[in-house]
């Protein structure tokens, strides 16, 4: 049959998906991406450059990157056989997925989150199962999340949750992991910025993988670098779906010497989580903004206009931020990534102007 | 339930899968990967670094890198709305098979091949249909996967064929086109060594998926690159399932300028031809050999000793080589890549000294 139809060849599920897309806009304070407004030293990326140039170009990288999954284990304290290494955790999440859904697998996930797990779960024809925040204070509904993973095979957390920044605590995470019936998938991509990590609990809970990127605290995100941590069991059968060299010789030497200099991003680190601070408590003060806690280098705003009209608003005014309100529950909501002082005060000086001006 | 067991956690046609390995050897002369032994030119290299230092680093890659997608849009004269980029093709092969395939889907190709179609295949819980080459002569049974292809939702066929070299002729390919019910992946990673490329194709033929790889002529294996290029109807659902930032700046950076710079790679090109069609004329005159013909950038040879025996007596002499003899029909098989003349002179030295030994 010549030029079968698209429906024949594409799955379903897959058609009725919309794809993950960013649209492009120039903005002098970019505050969209929850990226670190910090780059790295120069130094350190003139030693990457230098490592890179004496490395043949033409040659795969090592099958398994042994200097970088050896100084993560030492940075983490977790064994080497239980660290896999990402293109940004994204492919590990992917790869997580590919190896554990399918038809007739459930896929339990907190709603609204990091867009792309539902996505992926669904081109896996598996059944997402999702999760709704509270819709007040939009936290974890932990309850209804331990309810849904005792029939879930997969759930998936993003603690602190993008995009509205609530954490996981730590002891609603042990109930969940006592509870699931499947695997435990932590997306820690805002950890840094939060206090809390779930790596004590990897040792006794062998079904609960950790993720974590480059991209946001560690000012990699034009590298993608990402890795997950679990028992080496799992490790073993998710290294099956990730791709092979699917690291960059570029990435891994970065990689590599960016968590071997990990106290010289402290700082940077440190200055976002008191802006963080800083923004909610000047936010708290605006009687016409309503902001939600976070734990994660973002805050997720809510105000009468609506938020097309804000993002609008900002956006004439050079800040650029992330129009969310199309997420569940979000009705109303932009997600403001934490920059620099300055940044952070021409964001808020912005906000003002628009909010004044209806 | 605590620490639920493996089986219940991980699809069992994933747990079933050996998971695609590579030891790594340290040897002289490597001709194991089928890489370029000639590196990019210096300056081509100073180029992209030095664009790399000038962007910043903790910035995401942009949505769409519509630079690269154009310039290679114009290096191919296919449209830009049927290309996607990848972290390797390997990646645009995993997202191609993950929105077309599932159980009860069918997904066919020519065995011996490259392992990860298959690997990837079974993880989706499709069904895979094995098509044998030759046995005699390792080719493409045609009349067969033409008979397959109309049964199967994908088929998978890579031209130049890895590790056999055999090349899927035009009207062949045409043929399977005409027959086949689903999506037709053409994986081109050794074209250029093959005068041939279904690049004319593709507008005739909206379920072909024709995937090229910058990771053999291109001299690029360390950086990862790929391209895809389909009708864009398709690539609109491939792309639903391509992770999002999947290229960093520095690879994104390479790709472009070489693509520009593409004629500076030609000499090197024609010299691997050159060397491949010199090698195999020299095993040709060994008695002890057969060598099959390749249009790829590597060629498969038979002896009467154990493949194991060979690869460690070359491997003794200072040449690596790939030990494929774990193949179907590839009984005391080995692939051995184009090197430098050098390089393949002190393969065919140590082959000799290596036979007569016996």
């Amino acid at each position: 049959m010549q030029d079968p139809s698209l429906s024949a060849v594409i799955k379903p599920e897959v058609r009725g998906l919309n794809a993950y897309t960013l649209k492009h806009f120039d903005a002098d304070v970019k505050l969209d991406q929850n990226e670190n407004p910090y780059e790295l030293p120069l130094d350190i990326k003139r030693e990457v450059v230098d490592r890179v140039l004496r490395r043949p170009w033409a040659r795969y990288p090592e099958f398994v990157p042994a200097a970088v999954i050896s100084t993560l284990s030492k940075f983490t304290g977790w064994t080497q056989e239980g660290i896999l290494v990402g293109n940004g955790s994204n492919e590990l999440i992917q790869a997580s997925l590919n190896v554990s859904l399918g038809p007739g697998r459930r896929c339990a996930m907190p709603q609204p989150t990091f867009t792309l797990y539902k996505l992926m779960a669904t081109t896996l024809q598996a059944e997402v199962m999702p999760v709704f925040l509270d819709s007040e204070n939009l936290t974890f509904n932990v309850d209804k999340l331990i309810e849904a993973s005792r029939r879930a095979d997969v759930v998936v957390v993003c603690s602190p949750n993008n995009p509205t920044g609530g954490l996981l605590e730590r002891e609603a995470l042990i109930a969940l992991l006592k509870n699931a019936k499947g695997l435990v998938l932590l997306d820690e991509a805002y950890h840094e910025f939060s206090g809390q990590t779930a790596l004590p609990l990897l040792s006794e809970h062998r079904h609960l993988i950790v993720l974590r990127t480059f991209s946001k605290a560690m000012s990699m995100a034009g590298l993608r670098f990402g890795y997950m941590m679990a028992h080496p069991e799992i490790a073993r059968e998710v290294y099956k779906s990730k791709l092979p060299y699917n690291v960059n010789i570029f990435t891994l030497a970065a990689a590599e010497i960016v968590i071997e200099n990990r106290s010289a991003l402290n700082r940077g680190i440190d200055a976002l989580i008191r802006e963080r601070d800083r923004v909610f408590a000047e936010l708290e003060r605006r009687e016409a903004v309503r902001a939600f806690p976070s734990k994660a280098n973002f805050i997720l705003i809510r105000t009468a206009r609506p938020a097309r009209e804000l993002f609008d608003g900002l956006y004439s005014h050079g800040v650029l931020v992330r129009d969310v309100s199309a997420y569940p529950l979000l009705d109303r909501c932009l997600r403001v990534s934490i920059g620099t002082p300055e940044e952070n005060d021409r964001f808020l000086a912005a906000l003002d102007r628009v909010l004044e001006t209806n």
